[in-house]
């Protein structure tokens, strides 16, 4: 039986650079022979995209935050029963854009929606699965929000104020604290290249604890 | 400060009639000088009927149970939120084509989903509110099926096989024993005629109960 693949997600608010560092991830990974299976939250099946659309599309009508919550984690079940499970059954590594820890963040955080709650709602759909290691791309605020409008109209998420994402940063960087056996805190408002380096050594480390596990 | 209005729901398996005997509520209660918002769901709201959508449509990728018992409740915070709970502090009537009872005899009889775990969604999303008054409209699965199936093409529900349906009407049949306080239960095997006799005396009642209680 293949031994279980690793599950790996990058997380961070708007404009820390997540696609770019993605893309660094991925490429390396793979030149390291990794069987990888890049793919992002919410979405990541067809089910998942159409949620998604839901929920970043500017709407007339506000959106409660219940029904929020619950799309992104309607899209999180159907993830992980079409994706994400048979892909580490496999013995693939799943590299994923944003898991719960997003949703603690932007609709714990942001939203002030009940931490209880998110924590039931995991359990509900994800019973034990967490992720084995978590990227947490962190930079200030103004920095991102600044990168984010440069990239032209703003999705809902983004359309929100500098509060909401003070919020969402500072619950990221608790849960980072929390949680710091599974966290890896990047400072992305360090130069690319910078960030780079600390990514190859990302790799090196999930590589390395990849190896020691099924030797 | 007006009294709160009525929530009345109306429950049922595939080709019951719902649309015809809704219609025929409808018509009586407006003549009768109610202030009715008639809605449905999955829907009622923009949001909710592109959750519908979703629901509804048959794909080619199977969906996992979980995702969508989590898009039900989803539209339905967002008709509570939007419509439901607005047009009941107003004072008006809502009549409701399914509501939660539809997600217990569907997911948790028909799909086999913990009931258990919709109660504690139906707490999340509800809190105290639940309907006022059920209609459950009431035959044999396979005389509904043969009325569904005359409608021409079939959803992704209706596209299920007898022995979901049977456990749907199971189900139906087993919460208006338990809570047989608001449900009213009609035998849709009858001629139309008939079933219309059941649903004036039900109109009467319904007036009745609203004088008595708000005199």
């Amino acid at each position: 039986m293949e031994p279980r693949g690793l599950f790996i997600t990058v997380e961070g608010g708007e404009g820390v650079g997540k696609s770019t560092n993605m893309q660094f991830l991925q490429e390396h990974l793979i030149e390291a022979g990794v069987d990888l299976v890049v793919t992002r939250e919410p979405g990541g099946t067809a089910l998942g995209e159409d949620i998604r659309e839901l929920l970043l599309k500017p709407r007339e009508d506000s959106m409660a935050d219940n029904a929020e919550l619950l799309l992104v984690f309607a899209a999180r079940a159907q993830h992980l029963a079409q994706l994400v499970e048979p892909a580490l059954a496999r013995g693939q590594w799943v590299l994923c854009d944003r898991f719960t820890d997003a949703t603690y963040a932007y609709q714990g955080g942001g939203r002030g929606l009940s931490m209880a709650t998110i924590r039931q709602l995991e359990q509900l759909v994800q019973g034990d699965l967490r992720p084995d290691y978590t990227l947490l791309l962190d930079c200030p605020v103004e920095v991102g929000m600044s990168r984010a409008s440069a990239r032209g109209e703003l999705d809902r998420f983004e359309q929100e104020q500098a509060e909401f994402f003070q919020r969402v940063r500072n619950t990221y960087l608790q849960l980072a604290r929390e949680s710091s056996g599974r966290y890896h805190l990047v400072d992305a408002a360090r130069p690319l290249n910078e960030v780079e380096q600390q990514l190859e050594q990302v790799c090196a480390e999930l590589l390395a604890c990849w190896g020691a596990r099924h030797r």
